[in-house]
């Protein structure tokens, strides 16, 4: 998918709502456990009851490789229901992966080609060579981890190098990456304030923004600071949207979780 | 395992070497293509022709997760296949994971409790609350990445914080995190001079260096300032052994490579 496609679902469902796929068997209602596949399952239910309301859907692969193989052929379900009934909506696979130059490539291979994912998440500690890989990918996105959502952004991310944090020296290097076009990145909301700085520097690309709801972050804040003309935002709630019920009704819910969410995006986009 | 049966091990053994199954279809023997699970028919190849020469094995999931549910069934049939036969040998699942705390949670549940796995490599971008999880894990290890083997670990990882490079800053507050005991790390072989100062850190860590061999590392260099008096090293060779021959010859003539390295590290044990 093209980042002119996603734009235009975000201004034709008046939303930049990602929800995401992180499917834990412990929180999941009861009666899909008896289900032959209870994860796809419970996304085939989430993705029917929102996919009008939502522009991305982010499964977190963690929760699929904990299942073991069952999960991991959960997630290849998962992509293909989405891929084959609603391919108008972005994907990413929240995987978080990097590594040398010739092993990234065989993770971009998976995500990209072999699941058929819009995009990946990937972490930056091993630079240049372990993120060019994915770039390689024609209408295809890497989304890099810059400052987190977590406590823990703290540690690393923003000790300062030069005068300069950690995270925004990711950000400035990474612009002159091969097929830096490819590019997004991982802001919390968390962290909104810092918002304002980011896009000094990267006043173009698309952010992918978790942390509003359960880790609490604030919309408005966020898109005060962060939203461009071509919106560059994808605000990303999982819990708050998939977990709202755990009784037969939790997809229903889970679509008015994620309406409360849609109304209040198109409010702000009207205001653009 | 515990650190000491590892140690115990690598004295028993006279080989400090682990070895990389990073296993590429393109690279392997043709004849083993039409076998059922080429993959793991290689890998059971190679381990059995030189399980007696190494003390470790570390496949990267990248190899397995490119070849998609097949990959990760082999990748499965691979630790299944050491645990029962070589319940001595430590097993590194080189995935460089690393996401928010309950995430985190769930690589850790997969790799050291689904699959078996002795210890898994993890990445420190995200921080504290990133890593600690796989930490809660007794007798099993977490290798975070500190001074990766490519060119881009000149990117991030030498940046000077306060006067002090990043993997530096690393290694110091992962000293502190909960069960830090559990920890080891990643430094590439590439870079044997860095190791002097790295030990001033970290006297009594093990290291996992990558490097030697194809990477360009020099084995006497890293021993020289990284070994410690329990050896405190395991040296990676992947393509050096594994990919020595493409022919019908080619577990015989890896382990005639794992065997110049074993031969090569028992000296230097005997000169502690």
């Amino acid at each position: 998918m093209t980042t002119q496609q996603l734009i235009d679902q975000i201004k034709l469902k008046k939303s930049f709502l990602c929800i995401g796929l992180d499917v834990d068997l412990n929180k999941v209602p009861q009666h899909l456990l008896k289900e032959e596949d209870p994860i796809f399952a419970f996304n085939k239910a989430i993705i029917d009851a929102t996919h009008h309301l939502c522009v991305a859907y982010k499964p977190n692969t963690a929760f699929y490789e904990a299942y073991g193989l069952k999960g991991w052929e959960s997630l290849d379900k998962t992509i293909k229901y989405l891929n084959q009934n609603h391919p108008e909506i972005f994907t990413i696979a929240d995987a978080k992966r990097g590594d040398i130059g010739n092993t990234s490539k065989m993770y971009a291979k998976a995500f990209f080609e072999d699941f058929g994912f819009d995009s990946v998440t990937v972490a930056p500690y091993m630079g240049q060579d372990s993120v060019e890989p994915f770039l390689e990918f024609k209408d295809k996105h890497t989304i890099l981890l810059a400052l987190t959502s977590n406590a823990g952004a703290y540690d690393f991310q923003t000790q300062t190098v030069d005068g300069k944090e950690v995270y925004k020296h990711v950000l400035e290097t990474s612009k002159s990456w091969k097929n830096a076009a490819n590019l997004m990145y991982v802001v919390g909301a968390t962290k909104a304030e810092y918002l304002a700085d980011i896009r000094k520097i990267i006043p173009d690309s698309f952010l992918l923004v978790p942390g509003v709801g359960a880790q609490g972050g604030n919309l408005k804040e966020v898109c005060k600071y962060g939203m461009i003309a071509s919106v560059g935002l994808l605000i990303n709630s999982s819990r708050g949207i998939i977990y709202a019920s755990n009784g037969k009704d939790f997809a229903e819910v889970a679509a008015e979780k994620a309406s409360e969410l849609q109304i209040e995006m198109a409010a702000i986009l009207e205001s653009l």
